[in-house]
């Protein structure tokens, strides 16, 4: 690259989006301690059930942070192009329109999960919203990629006798579905303080590094386009982490949740590394198939799944209770599997069971014991940062034996 | 034009935006009913003074309008594009980022015309918020049009020696204010049951007309662009002003008032007639500058200056108090000028001076006697379908006298 280009195109506007991100950082911090009476005032509170006090917390702090973030970005728009108003190169109306596509999904994705707070709307809206909100990163993907070609790792090119597969249609049905994965999957692993601002903060952090490790390859400008997004959602998120850490003073709510994972998402897929997004995505995954035999009620699925305080003023695994007798196959097949792998924690009575609600925070919380809380979120966060670096150790020297060219 | 291309390119996107909007009026009109206890749960409510009964009203429902709006305009997004897809034209990234602009522009409006619904925000945030939401659309009007000269009027060319004048930065400043001043100016003419809904939908029915007219002329694409916007939000408008017609079911809230200006801001902006957009905002812009003396406080202004009911269950106009003693020279001069034409209504007690508040609907009040408050919705509404009459013979005949090019 020309050494001039490689200043002007690829540097400047990174280290301007770093300097509006510490802008974004001070500015987060600062605002949401003088909003949260507005909130409370709102009726925008929750309770928190870990702490003895059991004070108001106030809510949907997500909404904040996300119109900074976005006000920030309507700022840098600008930024990336100035090149071009100086020069008389052809303005670059598909990069151009690639920041645009992703703000629209992200402040769609924030208005329906700030509306989906204060509204508290019913469970099919969280499918159906991140699925509209998706819609136009997935029509520019169409516009400037239309790439639906994935490669077949080497050892089964022979058994498929091809060495890419074309998905098409398949693979928009995919990344509709990542979308959808993304927006949910902070959402699940939720209810100890901290937990939602840090895990999006790990993931974020690792993709940055990612993105950084990339820049020196062929496809920088994607990579690159990925940072402008993600080093303000670090600044917002850290900011916002700062006053959602142990104890509490507010709460994300889902308009954080939805907010973050359709950042992830709108960067996963027009910077073309949704596969090795959903790498980082890894406690996410586990959390979501160890949850599912609960969600679809193949075994018996309380209100809350949260852990609970013990009298020690631990945390401790929450429970559910299920029949001895008369058990479902279907159920008694799903608990003999998850206790060989010991993956459950099976306390049987009389004539019933106790069994820990299928979560990651009560497996860690049944493998470790009871700990305080900001001890359980450190240890949760730990498990993000650790598969992360294994995501890494896949990504680079594990690929290389599966594939002959780069994957993304 | 081309035969085929007329009905490809220019009514074939039109028709299914049509479809889709009258999609919109059946869906809207029926999800408002099922969402007021959903509002009202959320202490989303405000009380109806003008009405004995003073019951609470769901309030803020212009997000929910706001949101189908921007949902139905998600799936026509690929729509205007279609042709490009299956023949080898390029892709029109141009338009396609005007598109996207647009709704992003609207998207933040509306998620902070939510939020300041919600949260109760300061004054400054209606000043600051609109103009930060413009950013995008500006940016695409600098990228795709950069034009910033404005013909002179024929008298006025002798004496400025020149035909057209190049305003630079300062169109930008221009184009600013009138965002900001199109998601304001709703706001401040309301406060009657069906009002901000109503003058919405006359505004753009107006807008409408007034492209359909130029789909003849040589600018028919800008034109085109503004009635996929205006389409869908016309059935959108129509559908809320059902529920909020006296007696309003639902209200609005600011989230309307701004989601409606901002729209309106960026169809003239994108569709290259802010000037003409102007002209149907005349109430709008008389009821701004009759109401700048209260709003600066030259003369005293009450928290509220809606007009108040009476004991026969007539709406009259509301009044301030004002000392005839000791009374400021600016207030003096003020009241003196307005009561000479007839603007206000004067009643001297002995030392104080009763004058009506100075807004349009006190006005209509005070001209055309106390009346039921459909009747004065409809009398507004009068005013503003008369302005736009009057808009459209300033438009055509008249600007040919003043004109030897067609304006925007």
């Amino acid at each position: 690259m020309n050494q001039n280009l490689l200043i002007w195109d690829l540097w400047l506007p990174l280290v301007i989006n770093f300097c509006l991100s510490i802008f974004v950082y001070c500015m987060t911090v600062r605002l949401i301690p003088k909003l949260t009476d507005k909130f409370l005032k709102a009726n925008l509170f929750g309770i928190d059930v870990n702490k003895k006090s059991r004070n108001k917390v106030p809510e949907a702090f997500g909404v904040v942070v996300g119109c900074i973030y976005l006000l920030a970005l309507f700022f840098f728009i600008p930024v990336p192009f100035g090149r071009t108003f100086i020069s008389d190169d052809n303005f670059p109306h598909h990069e151009f329109v690639e920041l645009i596509a992703a703000m629209l999904s992200i402040c769609c994705m924030l208005l329906l999960g700030f509306a989906d707070d204060v509204l508290d709307l019913a469970w099919r809206y969280k499918l159906l919203f991140p699925s509209v909100a998706s819609l136009p990163i997935l029509m520019v993907y169409f516009v400037n990629f239309n790439s639906t070609i994935i490669m077949v790792p080497l050892p089964a090119r022979a058994w498929l006798g091809a060495a890419s597969v074309n998905l098409g249609m398949f693979y928009y049905l995919y990344m509709l579905l990542t979308t959808v994965f993304c927006t949910n999957a902070i959402n699940i692993l939720a209810g100890v303080n901290g937990l939602e601002a840090g895990q999006a903060l790990v993931i974020a952090c690792s993709v940055t590094v990612f993105n950084f490790i990339e820049l020196a390859g062929p496809l920088y400008k994607t990579h690159q386009f990925s940072l402008y997004l993600m080093l303000p959602f670090i600044a917002a998120t850290a900011a916002l982490l700062k006053h959602n850490w142990y104890p509490s003073k507010v709460f994300v709510g889902d308009t954080f949740c939805y907010f973050a994972g359709m950042t992830f998402a709108a960067v996963g897929i027009l910077g073309h590394f949704s596969k090795t997004m959903m790498l980082f995505f890894v406690p996410q995954i586990f959390n979501f198939v160890y949850s599912v035999p609960q969600l679809f009620h193949f075994v018996p699925c309380p209100r809350h799944r949260m852990p609970r305080l013990n009298k020690a003023g631990l945390l401790e695994a929450s429970r559910f209770q299920v029949s001895t007798q008369n058990m479902p196959f279907l159920s008694r097949f799903i608990l003999k599997v998850f206790s060989l792998f010991g993956l459950i924690d099976r306390q049987d009575e009389s004539k019933m069971a106790q069994v820990n609600n299928m979560t990651l925070i009560n497996l860690i919380l049944i493998w470790c014991g009871p700990m305080r809380e900001d001890k359980l979120t450190m240890a949760l966060l730990l498990v993000q940062v650790s598969c992360s670096c294994i995501a890494f150790m896949i990504r680079y020297p594990l690929a290389s034996y599966f594939y002959d060219v780069p994957v993304m």
